[in-house]
């Protein structure tokens, strides 16, 4: 049984058009990294980047590189690399702030773009900093914010459709692993004449977005998940060409003026997404984060997210075998899978710790979730196999009961 | 006379108690570095501090690095390590995005603690992003924005005092690097039951601050001027410890919730400075900013101020001896100056050109001033002396006038 699962895995990883990807990763040998949906994995050539900007551009060229290392324009160079990963034309993204940030700036500028509508709908389940921001908004701009999961949002709609000026939405739920569904959903907030607002945190990197093809209004995601921008890469926001003259958002920052240099004293927004800019970014964090885009060179994006749904697929058809009593959380249709595979179990905490010391990285998410991110750029079938192999391990040996491995809330 | 001057230069620097510090710092050979107001000069031990971060802590270590390597508790380490150098007890100061974002936590933030006053009061000389916040900040909570330069803010309070809620200004002007009366300027705001607001960008890392004896009430700054933390490092905030239990700022990000890991639907602030954070922080810069702060070990902040006017005094008698037509923006006295001398004139920007291709870095200010920043832990009074001298020759050759040096007002 085990070895015909070997002969498989090594057969698709084989016939896979994108295998040859996981070399441009710094991985250490032997290890099962499935959390590139937290952080993702090192691409080799950042290293050498960040050396080269850290010693000549910041040491030797020192503030001329501003423009002669191109440091002012890396926000929007960076952000339109980032677009053609999520179906954006040039000029509509933006790198800067971090996701919690760029989420206030979508929020009030949504709202400000839609007057006399007082009713924001977003998911339950959404990521926490998603509510937390849409919250203390609706504080600020004295709106109503209600919550319901993203299949009922049309019927919520046909009821109150008139009074919504914005629906924010995961593409991909953080958690269980669901992948929404974007075009049809953002359709029904338009006829509603609502905009449309989706977190492509848990998308971006390991599949198509499409944000142009479906009209999308306004979008934001974080760079160090499937984007491997390192640990707290800058994130980037999304405006549509035909919503950038009247977005207004209230982070009137100098970077984001129409005229930085000329130090007015009234604030100008600049013209285009720059407007969506605020303060001097983290040029170090920010460059590390455009040379490690380097690994998407020549990636088609509907082969990465076929490459991402053969091993999210195999996984699930291994774990069926070899542990068949294990809850996933996750739909088994690939239309409604993003890129990894929720497990929920009574002592998730424990099975994450096992699985670790085994050298299998996922990580858990409260109350009881085991989540497990299949990265396509490097994450092989034989990897999706030696997970569900320690998985069973795992459980049949109740390692996952080691009070070694209780859980600690003060841990990330 | 210049064989005096050069010789006095040298005097001063072998007595300078700081002289050895510059072997801190990465400089480029033969460089006069007069812009580390603007762009601190290369610590030498931070592009190894990054190579560890990038290949080890991250390429390696991965997620675990959120613990194992210390990055989920950074921002209030290395805001404990800045705090030092502004005064600030340990627990009030944590890094988190950039100043503008961080100005605009504690505009709306002491708002919140002054209830039914109405009128913020601001220089209208200030650098402009604190400006462009304010007025975002009062569209926003419908209050009015008052500008009258630092020295008249006691008569305006004598007047309108109990309107006030908020006094925000900066230690030192950006552009003639003038230094404000901090401490009295803070008693007198006070006395209006007002709060004081102070921007430190040009000021930390050069200077003494005292925050906690002058009982300032909240604070921010950017990490990348006499900080020395990179391009864009990024920014602190420091609420005053009385302040933070009431310290409500609208961005709600997770990671200043109290219990981020708990993944509540509902924001509740962390009891104290965390609650300033929102969301992932750029860890690589973050990470360069703490490497870059050694530089400051066992520097005493009085004998940083010292050696500051020490080498500003020096070069403000040279330049009056050298080039006496010049004019100098940034008052004489002592106690009234940053660590910049600001000169006005009307082809400012061709003599910051001219003055680069002689080898020597300032920079140009809208809309006549010529500044150079004296950063005290690396320019040296040799380094004054040549400024000096080379912008004595620029302007004995009318290189300044050179059309190659016209002003392009797309360059930084």
């Amino acid at each position: 049984m085990s070895t015909n699962w070997s002969d498989r895995a090594r057969a698709l990883d084989r016939r896979a058009p994108l295998a040859g990807l996981r070399s441009r990763f710094a991985l250490p040998p032997g290890l099962v990294y499935l959390d590139g949906n937290s952080l993702g994995a090192l691409p080799t050539g950042v290293a050498e980047a960040m050396e080269d900007v850290v010693r000549r551009q910041w040491g030797t060229d020192l503030i001329a590189s501003w423009n002669s290392n191109g440091w002012w324009d890396a926000p929007e160079r960076v952000g339109d690399r980032i677009g053609a990963l999520i179906g954006a034309a040039p000029g509509q993204v933006v790198v800067a702030d971090s996701t919690s940030v760029n989420l206030f700036k979508a929020f009030v500028g949504a709202l400000r773009l839609r007057p006399g509508r007082s009713v924001v709908v977003t998911d339950p389940n959404s990521f926490p900093t998603d509510l937390y921001l849409l919250d203390a908004v609706a504080v600020l701009l004295d709106i109503e914010v209600v919550t319901v999961p993203p299949p009922e949002v049309p019927a919520l709609l046909d009821r109150r459709g008139s009074e919504v000026a914005l629906v924010a939405l995961s593409a991909v739920d953080y958690r269980t692993g669901e992948r929404w569904a974007l075009p049809e959903l953002t359709e029904s907030i338009h006829a509603a004449g609502a905009l449309a607002c989706w977190d492509l945190s848990h998308a971006a990197g390991a599949m198509d977005v499409g944000l142009d093809i479906h009209a999308v209004d306004l979008a934001v995601g974080c760079g160090y998940k499937y984007l491997n921008g390192g640990p707290g890469a800058p994130a980037y926001i999304y405006v549509a060409a035909r919503h950038q003259v009247d977005f207004d958002q209230p982070l009137a920052g100098w970077h984001g003026h129409a005229e930085p240099f000329a130090m007015g004293a009234v604030y100008e927004p600049a013209p285009g997404i720059a407007r969506a800019k605020v303060g001097t970014p983290p040029v170090l964090s920010l460059l590390a984060l455009e040379a490690a885009l380097d690994v998407f060179d020549g990636v088609d994006l509907m082969v990465l997210r076929d490459q991402s749904l053969s091993v999210t697929g195999f996984f699930l058809d291994v774990l069926d075998a070899l542990v068949p009593g294990v809850e996933v959380v996750t739909p088994h249709q690939p239309a409604r899978r993003g890129s990894q595979i929720s497990l929920r179990h009574e002592h998730a905490h424990g099975v994450v710790q096992a699985l670790i010391a085994r050298g299998v990285i996922g990580d858990f998410r409260e109350p009881d979730v085991v989540r497990l991110g299949f990265a396509p750029l490097y994450v092989t079938h034989a990897d999706a196999l030696q997970a569900a192999q320690q998985l069973q391990a795992v459980l049949a040996g109740s390692e996952h009961l080691d009070p070694a491995f209780a859980q600690d809330r003060t841990a990330t």
